[in-house]
C-alpha cells in the first residue's frame, strides 16, 4: 500500500514536471519568434537608406507598419465633442476671433488642424499665403515652411539655416514638397529619434540644456516639440527662435517678448501691439499631470499596436479619444465613457470661460477703436492698448495649441482668469478714457454675429483673396509641382 | 537506485506539504485572533447606550481607539502651506474680506476653522455671536447651534424641529455644551453611521431621493454632508434648509435662491443684495475627480488604522496632507513630497485667482459707494448692484468650503473666472454710471491695508464688540456651564 502511494506519487511530479516544461517551451518559442522578427526588420532592409531622405515612400518597405499607419494621418473623419470634423472653419463658429486678429493674416482664414499627410496641401491652399507670383513676391517669409516637411532639413543643409529663413515662402515652392513624415523625427539609417530643427537645439542650449543627452522616453516628446510649441520670428532674418529663456510658462514667455519690444501686429481696430501664439502644446503639457508623471507625447498620441510578433508605434498621430482602449486604458481603469466624459468635461469648462474671454476682448478692441475715432491721445490709450495685448496673450496661448484644455486644464483656466481680468481691466480703462473725452454712453457695437460680417467689418476683401488663391493654385502651384519632379524631389514609388 | 528516488520524491513531497499546512495555521491563527478581537468589541461592551447619547465620554470605555482619535481633533498643529495653523486670523491676511462682509458679522472675525473638539469653545468665543445677556437677546438665532453639538439632536428630539430653529443663540447655551461627536454620526446601539440632522433627509427627498437606500460607503461622506454644505436659514422660523432643490452647483444654486428673492445682508458699501456662502464642501468635492470616482469623504480626512489585530477608521479628522501614507498613497504611487506639491500647486493657482477676484469685488463695493455719495440713483445702480451679488456669490462659493482648491481644482477656477467677469462688469458699469453723473476721474481709494483699517473704514468699533464678549465670557457663559452640569448634560467620567 505505502509502495503504491510513492509510486503515484512519483508520477505526480513527473507528469507536472512534464506540463511545467511544456508550457514553458511555448512561452520561449513565443519569445524566440517575436526576437526574430524584430531581427528581421533590421536585417532585411529592402532599402539602404542615408543621410536626411525627405521622400517619405522611400520608407515604406523597410517599415511598412510605421508606413501605413503614418499615411492614414490622412483621414480626418474622428470626431470628438469639440472638433466636429478635422476641419471645422473656426472663424465661421467663433467670429469675434476675426475682431482679434484684425490686421494679421489669421483673420481671413483659421481652420481645425488636420493630419500631418495634409500639411503640404493646407499650407499651399490657407489665405494666410496668399497669392505670390514670383518667388520674392506674397506676405510671407520662407520660415513659414519650418514646419510642413522633411525637405526643410534637408534645405537647411543645402544652403544653410540663416538662407532658409531669409527668403520670401514662395522661394522654396518647388523644393518644399513632401508633407511631415519620416525624416522629421528619425534618421534614416538607424531609425533612432533625432532632432532635425535647429531652434529647439538651440533654445535648449540657452536654457544651458543639452538636448543630446535626453531619455528616449524624453525624445519621446522632444521629436514632437520641434514645432509644437511657441516660437517667433526674430526680426532682420526671420530666425525662427523659441522665447523660452526665462522661462516656459505664459508669464515667463510674455517677460521675453516684453523686453524685446516685440509684437506680430498691431491690431487694426485698437492698434495694440499684439503677440500671436502659435501652438504651446509642449509649454502647457508641461505643467499638467500627466506631463508632471513623465508620460510623453507618444504614449497617448501614438500608441503601441501590435500584429503578429511585432509591437510598434501606431504613426496615425490623432487625438488618443480615438482609441482610448489603447491610450487612456493602459493606465486607467474606468470604461471608455466614463474616460471620454472626463475629458470632455475639462473641454467644457476651459471653452466655457473661452468664450466669455473673447466676447470681453472684442468688445476691448471696438471700443478702443471708437475712444480713437472720439479723439482719444496716444498718452490717453497706453494704459488700454497695454492691457489689451496682455489680455489676448493669455487667451491665444490657452487656445492655441491642440488639448491644451485636456493638457493642463487648472493651468488653462488660471491663464483665461487672468485674461478676463485684463481684457475687463482694458474696457475699464477705455471707458474712463471716453468719460474723460465727453462720451458717458454705451460704445456702440457692430454686427459681427457671422465670419463674413465680421471680415467685413474689419476692411478684407475675402472674394478678392479668394480669387487670387484659385489663381495661384491654378497656376503657380503646378509649376512648383513640375519642377519638384523634375529635381527628383518626390519618390518614384 | 530507482527506489532510493522514489523514496526522496516522498519525503520532498510529505515536508512540502508540512510547511504549507504550517504557513496555513499560522494564517488561519492570525484572522481567528483579528476576529476574535472585532467580535470582542461588540460583545465586551463595557456601557450600554441607549437613544441619543450627546456626552462624547460615554463612548470612551467602548470604542477606545476612536474615543482617542476623536480626541486628537483638539489638536491644531498641523501646518500645509496654506494653513499656518489652524487658527490663523483671515481677515487679518486679507483685509478686503471685511469690505466684502461689510454690514454682516463675518466682518467682526473669521479664523481658519479648528477641529470639532473646538466647536462650542469657538461658536462662544467668536465676536460673530456677540454678548448676549439674556435667553432673548443677542444677534443670531439659535439655527447657528445646529451643527456644533450631538446635544443639537438631543433637543430637536426633546423639543421639536421648529421650536429649536425658532429661538436665539443664547436661549440654548446651557443645552447645547458637548462638542461635535460620537451621536452625530452614529446610531448609539449599533453605531452604524445614521443621519441625525433634518436638513440632508429633508433636501434629499425634495430631490426624490431617499437617504435609507445610500449604500454604506455613500454614508461615509454622507454623515459629513450634513453639515459641510451650503445651507440658509429660512425666513419666518429660521428653519435650516439646503438650496439644492433645482441642482447642486453654484449657478443652480443661485438660480434658487434668485427665484426665492434671498439674500443674507445687504452690503453696508454697496448696498447690493449678498448671498453668503457656508460651507460647500460636500457639493464642490462631488464635481472632483475624487468625488466621481467614489472616493469619500472618510477615506482621506478619517484614513483606516492598524493597531493589533484590529482595523479602525482614524477619528482624528484632518488634512490627508497629515498623514499621507494613510490616504494618498493608499492609491498613488508617488513619493508623499510629489503628492504634497501637486495638492499646493492647485491651491496656488486657485489662490492666485482668489487674490485678483477679492482686490476687484473690494473696489467694486467701494466705487458703488462712491456712485450713491454722488447721487446715483437707484435705476442706475441697479445692474451693478447684480452684478456685485453674482461676482460675490462665485467668490464665497469657491473660497469658504474646506478644501475646494483641491476637492475639484478646475471648478473652482471656473468659478472664479465668472467672478472676475461679474466684478469687473460691475466696476465697469458703475464707471458708466459716474460718468454720467459727471465725475469721470478714478474713485479715491480708502486705505484698507490692515484688518483694523478696513474694519475702521466700514464703522465697526471692535474693541467695544471685544469687551462685550469679554464680559459675556466671563459672566453668562459660566452660568450655562454650570446649569448644563446641575441638568447632567456634561459625562462625570
Amino acid at each position: 500500500m505505502e509502495k503504491k502511494l510513492k509510486a503515484w506519487q512519483g508520477w505526480l511530479l513527473f507528469g507536472g514536471t512534464m506540463i511545467i516544461v511544456f508550457v514553458l517551451g511555448l512561452i520561449v518559442a513565443s519569445l524566440m519568434e517575436h526576437r526574430a522578427e524584430v531581427v528581421s526588420i533590421y536585417n532585411n532592409k529592402k532599402v539602404d537608406i542615408k543621410g536626411i531622405e525627405p521622400r517619405n515612400e522611400i520608407f515604406r518597405d523597410n517599415y511598412p507598419r510605421e508606413y501605413q499607419t503614418w499615411s492614414e494621418t490622412a483621414d480626418t473623419s474622428f470626431k470628438s465633442e469639440f472638433n466636429g470634423s478635422q476641419a471645422v472653419d473656426v472663424l465661421e463658429q467663433r467670429p469675434e476671433m476675426v475682431i482679434l486678429w484684425a490686421g494679421y493674416a489669421f483673420s481671413k482664414e483659421y481652420k481645425t488642424p488636420r493630419g500631418h499627410m495634409h500639411a503640404i496641401d493646407d499650407i499651399r491652399e490657407t489665405l494666410r499665403t496668399g497669392a505670390p507670383k514670383t518667388d520674392k513676391d506674397g506676405p510671407q517669409p520662407s520660415t513659414c515652411w519650418t514646419c510642413k516637411s522633411p525637405d526643410v532639413p534637408r534645405m537647411m543643409e543645402s544652403i544653410g539655416v540663416n538662407a532658409f529663413y531669409n527668403n520670401k515662402w514662395s522661394a522654396f515652392g518647388s523644393e518644399i514638397v513632401n508633407p511631415i513624415g519620416c525624416s522629421d523625427c528619425h534618421e534614416s539609417k538607424t531609425m533612432n529619434l533625432h532632432i532635425s530643427r535647429p531652434a529647439l537645439r538651440e533654445a535648449f542650449a540657452r536654457q544651458g540644456r543639452d538636448i543630446d543627452k535626453a531619455t528616449p522616453q524624453e525624445m519621446r516628446s522632444l521629436v514632437c516639440a520641434q514645432c509644437h510649441v511657441e516660437y517667433y520670428f526674430k526680426k532682420d532674418g526671420n530666425y525662427l527662435t523659441f522665447p523660452w529663456d526665462k522661462g516656459m510658462t505664459v508669464e515667463k514667455i510674455e517677460e521675453y517678448y516684453d523686453k524685446a519690444n516685440y509684437f506680430d501686429y498691431k491690431n487694426a481696430l485698437s492698434r495694440a501691439p499684439i503677440l500671436k501664439a502659435q501652438h504651446p502644446d509642449f509649454e502647457i503639457f508641461q505643467l499638467g499631470i500627466h506631463g508632471q508623471r513623465g508620460v510623453s507625447c507618444a504614449d497617448c498620441h501614438m500608441p503601441y499596436e501590435n500584429e503578429g510578433g511585432i509591437k510598434y508605434s501606431d504613426h496615425h498621430i490623432q487625438s488618443p479619444l480615438a482609441s482610448i482602449d489603447r491610450t487612456c486604458q493602459v493606465c486607467h481603469r474606468e470604461t471608455e465613457e466614463t474616460l471620454r466624459n472626463n475629458v470632455y468635461e475639462r473641454q467644457r469648462k476651459c471653452n466655457e470661460i473661452r468664450t466669455c474671454l473673447e466676447k470681453e476682448l472684442a468688445k476691448a478692441h471696438i471700443e478702443a477703436k471708437f475712444a480713437w475715432d472720439k479723439g482719444a491721445t496716444e498718452v490717453q490709450m497706453k494704459e488700454a492698448l497695454n492691457l489689451i495685448r496682455q489680455a489676448q496673450w493669455r487667451w491665444d496661448f490657452s487656445v492655441a495649441s491642440h488639448g491644451a484644455a485636456f493638457h493642463a486644464p487648472q493651468e488653462v483656466q488660471r491663464m483665461l482668469s487672468h485674461g478676463i481680468d485684463r481684457a475687463l481691466q482694458a474696457r475699464l480703462a477705455i471707458a474712463k478714457v471716453l468719460a474723460k473725452n465727453g462720451y458717458a454712453a454705451d460704445v456702440p457695437m457692430p454686427d459681427i454675429s457671422t465670419k463674413a460680417k465680421a471680415q467685413k467689418y474689419i476692411g478684407l476683401d475675402i472674394p478678392k483673396e479668394q480669387k487670387a488663391k484659385k489663381e495661384f493654385l491654378k497656376t503657380i502651384v503646378p509649376r512648383w509641382i513640375e519642377k519638384a519632379k523634375a529635381n527628383g524631389r518626390f519618390s518614384k514609388i
